[in-house]
């Protein structure tokens, strides 16, 4: 996509909502946790895969690596530090994202252009780092820390988020490789026999947003009332079995299934399938970070934009639900508590949506496979205000052109998704792990 | 523009809500009416001027008459004309504006490539149309007559949404002209002092959306139900006075205070200024249908985007209403009925947004001087259902990447306006005659 | 074609060589039958036609109309008329063509905008300067009008130049047009059987370029010689008939044909025949200026850019002849004088290329039927330098990405072409009326 | 430049004019030293640094020593191994440059989008293909190395070719980078005190061209005569100094001295100084291998297109050579034999121009500074014909929008320069070692 578009790495926080970790050995204990996961996952990756930029809005693995590192240096170190210097100056420039308060930075478009620091040479910054962090965590006094226990939080989520960004990322640089690379050797997920079913709400005057008591972004407060008529929702996923019914229909060819700038869309980039999927010898078959295989009918569907997404909600004579409609049935349904949630978030082994399993009479796949697109624009909440200083400045810039997907994805680090947690996307995006959960009702008595 | 983005002409519309004129002589007045008032709004136009598009956002005056004559001739007399033959062949497939049901149509962005038929042909064109038209009402039985009064009256709206955009096209169309012509002769209003003020609203549960009982678009229903904390929203529209403060205090030039797209627009299109300002020697100018004049400061400020409405009230430390809260508010302060509004509505020689005048208390300047960009997405009410059919399949197409903007503005038809009318542009559009007012408040508690 | 690319009316002239009229009712009859012949080529077309500009390359009638009478107005008037103003200060800025010298100029590829002044105004235009410049002639005395009648005599030919060019434009603005609008009545030339030969050339040290003794271009200067081996040149140019054997060979399908930029361009713009040609219900039309016709085997090929012309030279066997081999060949075939050629100059009801008629050993088509691609850049001749002042200061810096094209076509005005005319024109336009002549041989012994 | 414009290393060549190494040991000797060449220059490259691609133009290290490799594969063990079968299959796909008749290849401008094969897996490549050649012709028969010597010989000349891309593309890669790298450690060259002089050359009917007796590229034939009148050459290239003049008198902002398409450059890019010269703190330095520096005025100018160069000439009222002016100029000064000439041609330590050193009375700086734009667009000689084949298809297809370089620069790899060698690029590109050498006379007597 050439238009400038916001990006999910370019959302951040502000300060969480109350330190859940104010000791020093649990902050550290954590700090490794977070910090050694990222790059578990770039493991796998040679220098040559971690460098290349296969369109703008992919970053390489090593900015990634080398990024997160540089907003603990920024947010953390230059803060608190007593005689702080920077580990490079040009790095300062270099991996700086989109922080405008902080000074200029290296074009986004052009992350692909620079070799060097290699990737071995961002280990070396990410080493240095670490160690700083740690002595200055354990050699910080009580007081300092509870202040800054809350940056060095957020910095943890923020660097899960640039951890999920990383596998969107170099699953599209692969996707361009005529070799067709694998990236984890595990085999996918085998679709089961399953049944959908819908899940009927009441609705009414519900609330909405993070109740508090834990961490949040910014954009999920303040919580807030708002009035929903009775509907329903799907009980699993939208499959990509279903989907071929929709290709075979003529779903992409058929301009009455469209929003406007979907159908423009449709034909300026000539879409007829879901991103990752290519015929080959008349079988679909999908890239997926566990190589190309042919496409499993009863999978969820994955790697379509929000146009898409409506699209085939209308071809289904059914509709998306707006984000207050999927957060308050998630509620509803018993599964608030993220936390407590089964899905593959902790599985590290397989890094695609699973199958729906057996009916249950619940809500099935709502947090680990894929981001759902909701029919919401990405909007303040009512009352809503940007937290002060540069780190607080930015998620409320983002909040035009985008629609906001819920849940979570095979991507999402361990602890990272959560029911009131808002992501967000251009509704053309095709390049993060987003897929299609139905609604119907709510239709005003 | 380069983007395919929706259009305002590119709306239509629903049968009506109600048939309001079904009497045969009472239709062809109210035809008349509407079809003369549009050749009234031609007549100051060259052949010439009737033929540019200056842009591709906009469409040659003479395109507007052929278009509106297009609608009646195809789903009024193609349909219920005894034989039936098209006037031209050829005029068929030049002035579809959309209508992917209808057939192909002649690409958009080149209809100011078509010299032929010229301007008098398609006054032409009208005249045949027209004597066929009161043919048919004159001579159809009253049962016919009911059942097709609701598309003639769809036509009359359709009419008058495209004598707006006349005036906005060929404002700009005259706009890049070094000549600085002159559209209408009589003066400019001019400002008078005025006191800003709020107006607070209790909020509540309340309804918004088409109540019955008179024209309405699809988009406006169904009417429903919404929660809304307690606001208040500025009895006027913020003036060019208080936008050049806007602009001293380098609010072009501060990224902190806008949206990350509208910071891209700022940048990408060099914007310093709402879009029809010039700077001569020294003194701001606005470019107007009276011709260019120095910027009066008791005007309210027109032709700026919604990034730049948006910029401006967090500037002011204030924020956009929602499109309830601007429903809701005008109710509450007792102008619901737009057709008893005051405001220039009526007034035919002024072509431009007039001062708020004293304080009273009210909502100044409600439906006739600007459309108010609001803070909310162009998206569906809850149960929305587009109406079947190519006349009625389209409204909903365009709800993606655009924000609502609510009221009226000097260049709509006296009639057109109504309190539920929601009209749309992309959050980057300068062309249509757009304004700020102001909201605070709406926290919840 | 997106790229700012040079055009034929932005070239321009150096001083004449020799004044051919110098007594003043002579230059007046001679200006008045030059100002006249564009009205009468602008006559059939309506306000509507002479305001559009179908794409960057085309510029509207009447801007035609009014920048040759700029022209005069500027070069002459404003250097001679004892107490000068301009007749509009703004259409100063709005006709300046490309004149750096002359101040700031109105962008070329929003000459389409402008409505204003409209055809009727530009003819006021022209009937103000006509009325200064016959009183400035007639008035002067002797020694002045020595001075000016080489400008004056540079205004004939650069007036010319815009008549080829306005009948080339208007056909392109009318090409857009489904209505398929007719600009002149008179039927197309038929074909007559011929047939194709060759002329042998003996080549050797030969003089090239203008001889003095008449007008001419600086661009022609000076004469030097150039060594030619023997060579041979087509006797007539290349048919339609032949050019859809190219195409039913799949010329246009097989990049081995291609000059590499010329593939990709057959590729990015889908070139798949000549530049006009519409293939309707199974067979070849063309449109022209006598309206659509189905392509006449026996007329020479029209439109066609330099890039097909090679690709076709290639898939015959043959190459395109260089601008001095053309030349040369011209002289040595006794039809140095192009003005006592045949052909159809002064045939003002016809403007299409004609049949080549039988042969006659003698070379057929030279002046008044294509302008014939030549194998040679548009470069200096060896000596060559540019006139002083804004007049001269223009020929040499179109040399660059351009290929020179010889002759003269249909639409060349009578008395305009000659001998050592280099036209000039990017390797991938097509809206020039241009053709192919093969040629072969000229290999070193 | 984002026109699809060809390139240097999109050349290929004919079969060699003769063969000079038919002994199979000679010919892996040479085979080896050209084969390490290429290795060495890589040597000092990450395997980062080999991945990126940093405009459209410039090609990955290791696609280069990839491609080469590809070329020896394809063009003789293809040919000539008993049972040939590719390195792997997806290679022959990948390093593929342009040659249509071998099949489909992976797009030019997302060669940076390719992580895998890595730098070492291209080494394993290259030591297979390597293997592969030395065995083959070390066992195959005299009539067979006779037959095949002549490709081997051109895939020697390929390879050199590619090793001065690869010199150009990474110090473009490089010059992207704000670390400001160094590829080569030892100093540059300085400046010495000069004289510049002129060399008179009479000219006359000369001939030009490959005179056989030793390889050559196809474009250098036929040799052929040419009339040159008489006209002198500088002894030396322009100076950073000298070009520091022209910048200081406003070389970059005066349209009158620049070709129509070199002033739209100037102003669609920004040109105000050579290609990789930067103003820090009021001292011009340039980008080099060697690391940034302060811009030595003694030094040859550097990086600077047609346009440029052109314009430069005529600022100081001269002109650029013609291609068969450089020619003439270098035979008539003794220097015709490239093989002889001083020059940095074998100093592997030295990528940058050098200083002219002392006046002798000769041509200085002929073959191993810069390459020299000469005024001549590169156009086939006369009775040029491409040779048959894949390998021979393709030189003529680049011969449009292209001027001529002559001589050779110092990132030319030994005995690779030779008189007659012709060189060319668009006349906008500054990626290549690029200088000025002005000439002046040769007006017609």
């Amino acid at each position: 996509m050439s238009e400038p578009v916001p990006r999910l790495e370019e959302r951040c926080c502000e300060e969480p909502l109350m330190t859940t970790s104010s000791d020093a050995d649990t902050l550290i204990a954590r700090y490794d946790e977070v910090r050694s996961h990222t790059e578990t996952l770039a493991a796998p990756l040679s220098p040559e895969d971690q460098t290349v930029q296969s369109m703008p809005d992919v970053s390489p693995t090593k900015w990634h690596r080398a990024h997160v590192t540089w907003f603990f240096e920024t947010f953390l170190l230059a803060e608190a530090e007593p005689s702080f210097a920077p580990f490079q100056d040009t790095y300062w420039f270099l991996f700086n994202s989109y922080y405008e308060a902080v000074g200029p930075r290296y074009s986004r478009s052009e992350r692909g252009h620079i070799t060097r620091p290699g990737a071995h040479d961002v280990g070396l910054y990410r080493g240095n780092v670490d160690a700083r962090v740690r002595d200055l965590v354990t050699t910080m006094d009580g007081g300092m820390l509870d202040k800054l226990s809350a940056t060095i939080e957020l910095g943890f989520h923020h660097e899960q988020q640039h951890q999920e960004l990383l596998l969107m990322d170099i699953k599209h640089v692969l996707s361009v490789n005529p070799l067709q690379p694998v990236y984890a050797g595990s085999p996918l997920p085998r679709s089961e026999p399953d049944t959908a079913g819908w899940v009927d709400v009441e609705g009414g005057l519900v609330e909405v947003g993070h109740p508090g008591g834990g961490f949040g972004f910014d954009n999920e407060l303040p919580r807030h009332r708002q009035w929903l008529e009775p509907y329903r929702i799907a009980d699993r996923l939208v499959t990509n079995g279903e989907w071929m019914h929709f290709m075979a229909d003529r779903g992409y060819a058929r301009p009455e299934l469209w929003l406007s700038d979907g159908w423009a869309a449709v034909q300026a980039q000539g879409w007829s399938s879901p991103f990752y999927w290519t015929e080959l010898d008349g079988v679909w078959h999908e890239h997926t970070l566990h190589g190309t295989q042919p496409v499993d009918p009863g999978l969820p569907v994955t790697h379509v934009s929000h146009y898409e997404a409506d699209a085939y909600a209308t071809w289904a004579g059914r509709r998306l639900p707006t984000e207050a409609e999927w957060e308050h049935a998630v509620v509803a349904d018993g599964q608030g508590d993220a936390s407590v949630a089964g899905g593959n978030l902790a599985d590290l082994q397989t890094f695609h949506a699973r199958p729906a399993g057996p009916a249950t009479g619940h809500l099935r796949q709502v947090y680990g496979d894929c981001w759902e697109w909701t029919s919401s624009s990405y909007l303040p909440y009512p009352g809503f205000h940007p937290a002060a200083g540069a780190i607080g400045e930015y998620n409320g810039k983002f909040m035009s052109n985008q629609m906001v997907l819920r849940g979570g994805c095979a991507l999402t680090p361990p602890g990272h998704a959560r029911l009131t947690y808002r992501n967000f996307f251009p509704p053309g995006a095709r390049w993060a792990m987003s897929g299609v959960r139905l609604a119907d009702g709510g239709v005003p008595a």
